[in-house]
């Protein structure tokens, strides 16, 4: 199941960087203004594949503390996995649609994939499936940063309604 | 070969969500008819995504139980892989061929995938690859879950006929 | 290196399919037609999974066999996965470069994996990376499977050059 | 860790061959024409394949002899993957932007690359994170290869911007 969902995510971050928009330079003394135009694009892969990598790390961290598996943890783990194919889209969308509904669209995506995760944490830890040897810091860790990027996304969303609106 | 189908079918359910089509939104507040513009698309994507990862998480399940290969299974494993990889082109087909047409590729693909399966899975029990302590349950209910997903798609394949000849 | 090599070739196979074009109907009856105007690129694509797919499948027997490596199996095996990359790019020019130009570039492509893994085979044969215990047979098999699937490109390259000439 | 980015710099290479351009040619005798017509883009795929096979493989014959990993490794190996994904989109810039920006682009990228290399190395070593059997030989190799290679690209972006100007 790590296998797989590291293939997922792998794959997802690839495709990730291969969506990004070429600039359009004429001089290399332009090359700045040329990636500037497209500056929210980029900075939006940058936090994509940082939030990402970072939340990912975290949860292989937990997963080598824990001894076995259960039907429901699969399941959480299939709804997490269909919220990260879904990053590479929300990206698109947040490229190509203006006026805030790109950002709610983005946030959405982002907010499902930290909150799923946490139910995989909160899953783990209540089932008793991890091993007794766990360090609790590293578990408290892990929550606390994948809480914390999904509450940062959550709020997104109303400030890209918000925004979306204002700037009509 | 357990290795190379994960990757196979983890890199086809990650390209079905990067061809979903981006929402065309003026205003926030239009998300939503702007998605269900698209409604049937993002639902074969849900579809798709559950049903072949669910499937493929029962095979994992068989896989744990079968102790050996053998040339046949090796070959009906790449017979499956094969209607594993045009999903993403069958989904495509769905999308873009409207008339019942698109639902008759895209259908007949998820029925070939499916019964693929049931003949991977005809094979490893009559030809006792599978561990003598293999639980009967599990793989019965495997059975039920491919048989039931089969069957639906494959008479999805005379109603998209029916339907498409009918709004025509 | 068995692990980086298949998921280059999971991907490429994956990503063949999704170069598919996607038939233009208008009423389900007519999809079979729909579907054989583009004829030549899903038999092309069928031969290039099923003879990929059956060329890498007898590498990996040969592979179980082989109880160590060297530096030069690392480069022929680089060499090897330099051809299996452009194979979806070859599939591409194959469908839109008629005439037989496309066929040559294909069939080429084809020639270069198939001599390549004939390579490995030598190599791991001669420098004696084998297991002792490897039986005969499987080898002898799997060399006359690559040699007979290499020669038939090879001459499938003069035979585009030729085809493409005379419908000129 | 090595897993996850084998896969990714797997998904990388095929991608970047799926991007080259298609020849276009009426004659099977103008083939080599038509392809030396994308020639800059082609032998940009054929240096990128290469370079970043033989790094890549060099650091895999570095991490057989690393015996633990800590943070510092996990962020510095992220920081490298990082670049790893820009790389079929600095090459789909290297190929789309002309006067010298293209191969600024281009050359930054693998510069980013080789240079993070240089850093994983450097803390391996230092940090006693390698086996004390790890041959030093090898490893010397391995910072040689790198720094060469970062070094000819590093020189290549000062090189752009000069050629851009001087063409424009």
């Amino acid at each position: 199941m790590i296998f797989f969902s590291d293939a997922v995510i792998a794959i997802m971050l690839t495709l990730l960087a291969v969506e990004l928009p070429v600039p359009e330079v004429h001089d290399p003394m332009d090359l700045l203004e040329g990636l500037a135009a497209h500056g929210s694009q980029y900075i939006a892969f940058l936090i994509s594949f940082f939030v990402i990598a970072a939340t990912w790390t975290a949860h292989h961290m937990l997963f080598v503390h824990v001894s076995r598996t259960d039907p429901p943890l699969i399941t959480l783990n299939l709804l997490a996995l269909f919220g990260y194919v879904l990053i590479p889209w929300a990206s698109k969308t947040l490229g190509e649609v203006p006026n805030g509904a790109g950002v709610v669209v983005y946030a959405a995506a982002m907010t499902y994939v930290g909150g799923s995760m946490l139910l995989v944490l909160r899953h783990v830890v209540r089932s008793g499936l991890l091993d007794p040897t766990a360090p609790l810091g590293v578990i408290m860790g892990i929550r606390a940063w994948s809480a914390m990027t999904t509450i940062m996304f959550a709020l997104s969303v109303p400030a890209g309604f918000v925004f979306g609106r204002w700037t009509l």
